[in-house]
């Protein structure tokens, strides 16, 4: 396999034999800042067509052009996993999108609970985080970004059949999971550095779908608690099994 | 229990009565940044002793002084596991020592490889992060993070008895954990961005004490996979359980 040193994600479907005319920004990325010329080779994933070849056929830096060459890998999707967080500060939850994409989560849902500080995020800057994540990990999938929604409001519309991880602070060991639990969809809830409040607690608690796990004696910061209950799920419930 | 805000750590032993003079950094922080006076209550924790509940007697920014009331909680020492790592850039390197100190290691060992660029590190930073770390997340501990070494000095000197895991990116399944594994000392091995030589790779597999696993078919960062192998151990070995 021809070796490459850049991945680069693209919104076009990809396939042998075509050409793709890159965009103003990745033109820039490409021919400016990797210094690519024509002849060079790197591979190109767009989230559902695998991992391809290419080579660049024209290196202008507002506009360059790339052959796609041959299938490099297969697509390989994650299992349904979402990540719902409680935004915290701009670097954290950079970090905690950045850990979601690299630990396989399919989706990352920022949300709004009693104790959390943001009012609004950047869904464009954190799906362009998760973008980079992918290109950097290896994946052939990139995780969608959702609007922020408020946690409540998520909880009234949880779709049916897919079941919630939530880390419960209070609790000195998680309860074992179900036989039905491995290859259902899941949800992981992280919770504001605050921590939920009584009413969100007592709610989470209450609901059939959810399932209570506890991280361990210390107490851990959110993003350090997102990478701990992505490992925890992809353990025993996911494809690291 | 009297609630307080700030945990302090201090490097004088802790007992019912005593009087601490602070250091100018400490009453700086205190008195300065964090505005308190005379009668307001903190915790205090030097990770042999404890945490105690302390009240200022006086807040002079340049030495003050504070009384220490009564024990808050007892000693809690993490299980005996190591996290040894190749530093990265920056940002990474103290996010790895952050994470080692919350998910309870209670050594931090920066190690040289093949394919490691940093030829130093600043110890007394990485200590100092490991400090805050430990106030911040409510342990009573502070990991010790030791001078960088060399991987092959570190294995040629490996104290007996002491097993090591180490995440070998070539796995895809780590062999189950023998029964004498609970309750042995560990340590927690993560190579550097670039992978171990082929050399490195095949002195690990060698070692008698060495346990492979695998963090999962996606590539992950270093930092994202001392968190991921800390959860793990946690889980299987340490004080998750």
């Amino acid at each position: 396999m021809t070796n490459v040193k850049i991945r680069l994600y693209v919104e076009q479907a990809l396939g042998a034999g075509q050409r793709l005319t890159l965009t103003k920004p990745q033109s820039h990325y490409l021919f400016g800042v990797m210094r690519q010329t024509e002849g060079a080779h790197l591979a190109l994933f767009n989230g559902v067509d695998g991992e391809w070849l290419a080579q660049v056929v024209n290196a202008n830096k507002r506009g360059g052009e790339l052959d796609v060459v041959e299938l490099r890998r297969p697509q390989a999707d994650p299992p349904d996993l979402w990540l719902v967080f409680a935004p915290i500060k701009k670097a954290r939850t950079d970090f905690i999108v950045e850990k979601a994409a690299e630990m396989g989560a399919r989706r990352i849902i920022p949300v709004q609970t009693e104790f959390t500080n943001a009012e609004r995020i950047r869904q464009d800057r954190l799906q362009a985080h998760a973008v980079e994540a992918a290109e950097q990990c290896g994946g052939t999938y990139v995780p969608e970004v959702a609007e922020l929604s408020k946690l409540n409001q998520m909880l009234d519309d949880w779709p049916e059949g897919r079941k919630l991880m939530f880390c419960d602070e209070s609790l000195e060991h998680g309860a074992p999971f179900d036989a039905d639990s491995k290859g259902a969809p899941w949800a992981i809830l992280i919770g504001p550095e605050g921590g939920f409040s009584a009413s969100e607690r007592a709610r989470l608690r209450a609901l059939p779908f959810a399932h209570p796990v506890s991280l361990g004696p210390r107490i851990l910061r959110a993003d350090t608690a997102a990478v701990a209950a992505l490992t925890m799920w992809q353990m025993q419930l996911g494809d690291w099994t």
